[in-house]
C-alpha cells in the first residue's frame, strides 16, 4: 500500500511540488484545503505524513503553524526548501488589461505586491490555495479573472501565463516541514537538525546562558525568534532551529536546556536539507 | 498649524485609534490606503510622522514594514500597543445567516479564523483596511456583506454589530511604531528603548558574543528574530529590540556592536511604552 501524504492545497500547488520532490511519485496525495484540515487528517490517521509551509524569506515564520504542531502533539520529521516563482494566469486568449480580479493565497499576493502596483484597477482577493484558483477558472471558464500560481498549475489546468516571475524578491525561497504523529530517531540515516521552543524570563542574561550551553555542546543555531507571552508579561517564547553533528551531544544539551528553561518542547529531529 | 499624522487606513481603523491615543485630538490625520503610501507621504513631507503596525501576538512581526523603514531611511521615534478586538458588522437589520461575504484586512481575517469556521458558507475576502469596508457597506448600502472591524468603525459608519469580540486569542495585542524622517535624541524626555538590525555569520558563537556585550552594557533584549539572507548562505539578519536605563551606555554599546557585526542599522531610539 502506498504511503498517503497530506498537502495543503491541490495538485499543482507548491505543497504538491514539495511532496513530489521529497517523496518521489510513489505516494498517494491527500488534498487539504486548510492547514487545520491538514493537521486534522494527519491526527485522524488518514495520512501518514504531511507537508506544511513554515517560513519564507519575505514574511518570516508562519507562527500559527507552529501552534498547530504544538497543540496536536505532532513531530517534525523533515524539511524541504523550494524557490517560489509566481505567475499570473488566465483563460487562453485573455489579455492582461481584460483582467479585473486576481485571486490567490495571501502570501502569494504579498510576494507580488510590487507587480500589481502597476495595475491599480485589478482587485486582489485572498483565496485558500494558489492552484485551486487556477482549477476554478479552468472549470468555470471564468473570464476577466486571473490566478497567481506555479507554472505547474498553468499547465495542469490549461491556462495561459499572462506574466511570469511576477514575485518581487527574485531569490525567494520557502521552507516546508514534513510532519508526522511519530517521532524520528536516528536509524541508520543522518539526523543533524532540530526545531525547538522554550520559555524564558526576558533578562538578556538568561538567553545568553542558554546560547552559551548550545555553543558548548557544538549546536549551531540557524534560526531564533522570540514571541512575547501576553498572559505573562516579561516572559517570552523562543522558537529555535539548530544543526549539529553529534546526536548524543544534542540529547545531552537538551537535558541541560530542560533544566534551564521552562516548557521546553522539541518539535522534532530530522535531516538538515538546506 | 496642526501636526499631520499619517495612518494606514481610514477613520475608525485601528491605526486611527492609535493616533488618537498617542497624539490626542489636536492633530490632522492623513488616511493612506497602504503601508507603501504611508511611507511615500512621510518621505514627501505630506505628514510629519506616521503610525505603522509592526507586530501582533498571533502572526509575529510584519517584516515587510521593517524593510520599508530601512529602504526609506526612516526612524522609529515611538511605539504604542493596543488590544485588538474584532467585530462583525453589517447594515442595520441584516442577520448573520443573510451574510454571504465578509471583507477585511488579512490579519483581521486570520485573527477570526476560528469564529468563521462555524460559518462555512461565508466567503472571506481580503481587503486593504478594516474600517474602509465598513464605510463602503454603509455608503453603498450593500446587503449580504459584512465587515470585520473595530466598534469605532461600526459607530462611525452606522452599522449593526452582528457578533462582537470574534477574534480567537482574547489577549491579542498589536504593536504600532511611530515613524519619522528625523531621528529622536534625548531632549528632556526619557529614551529607554531601541530597535536595531545587524548581520552576522551563522555560528552560534558570534551571536553569543553580541548578546554578551549587550548584557555587559545592561541592555535588556525584548525581541529577537533572525532572518536568513538568501543571497549569502550562512549569513543572517537579526532584528532586535532592547530596553536600557542609561542612554550613554547604550550609545557606547552600539559603537562596540558596530565593530562586531555587519550592516548595523539603528532604526530608532524612543520611549518604551509597554
Amino acid at each position: 500500500m502506498k504511503k498517503v501524504i497530506g498537502i495543503q492545497g491541490i495538485q499543482g500547488s507548491f505543497h504538491h511540488l514539495v511532496a513530489q520532490q521529497y517523496y518521489g511519485e510513489d505516494v498517494e496525495i491527500l488534498e487539504c484545503m486548510s492547514f487545520q484540515e491538514l493537521v486534522r487528517s494527519l491526527v485522524a490517521g488518514e495520512t501518514q505524513e504531511a507537508v506544511m509551509a513554515i517560513e519564507n524569506s519575505i514574511a518570516g515564520s508562519i507562527l500559527p503553524n507552529y501552534a498547530l504542531i504544538d497543540e496536536n502533539d505532532l513531530h517534525v520529521v523533515g524539511e524541504h526548501y523550494i524557490p517560489i516563482a509566481m505567475n499570473m494566469m488566465a483563460l487562453k486568449g485573455q489579455q492582461i488589461d481584460q483582467i479585473k480580479k486576481v485571486y490567490s493565497h495571501p502570501m502569494a499576493l504579498l510576494q507580488c505586491k510590487e507587480f500589481f502596483k502597476k495595475y491599480p484597477n485589478i482587485k486582489l482577493i485572498e483565496d485558500t490555495d494558489t492552484a485551486e484558483v487556477a482549477r476554478r477558472i479552468s472549470e468555470k471558464q471564468s473570464k476577466h479573472v486571473a490566478a497567481v500560481a506555479s507554472t505547474a498549475a498553468a499547465s495542469i489546468f490549461g491556462l495561459d501565463i499572462l506574466a511570469s516571475d511576477i514575485h518581487t524578491k527574485k531569490s525567494n525561497s520557502t521552507r516546508f516541514l514534513i510532519i508526522s504523529k511519530t517521532k524520528k530517531e536516528p536509524n541508520g540515516e543522518k539526523i543533524d537538525k532540530a526545531s525547538l521552543k522554550f520559555e524564558l524570563e526576558s533578562r538578556t542574561g538568561s538567553l545568553v546562558s542558554v546560547l552559551n550551553i548550545m555553543r558548548d555542546f557544538d549546536l549551531n543555531m540557524t534560526k531564533i525568534q522570540s514571541m512575547p507571552i501576553i498572559e505573562t508579561p516579561w516572559k517570552y517564547s523562543f522558537f529555535i532551529d539548530i544543526t549539529f553533528d553529534d546526536y548524543e551531544r544534542f540529547c545531552k544539551a537538551m537535558e541541560v536546556l530542560g533544566m534551564m528553561t521552562e516548557q521546553l518542547r522539541i518539535f522534532g529531529t530530522y535531516k538538515n536539507n538546506v
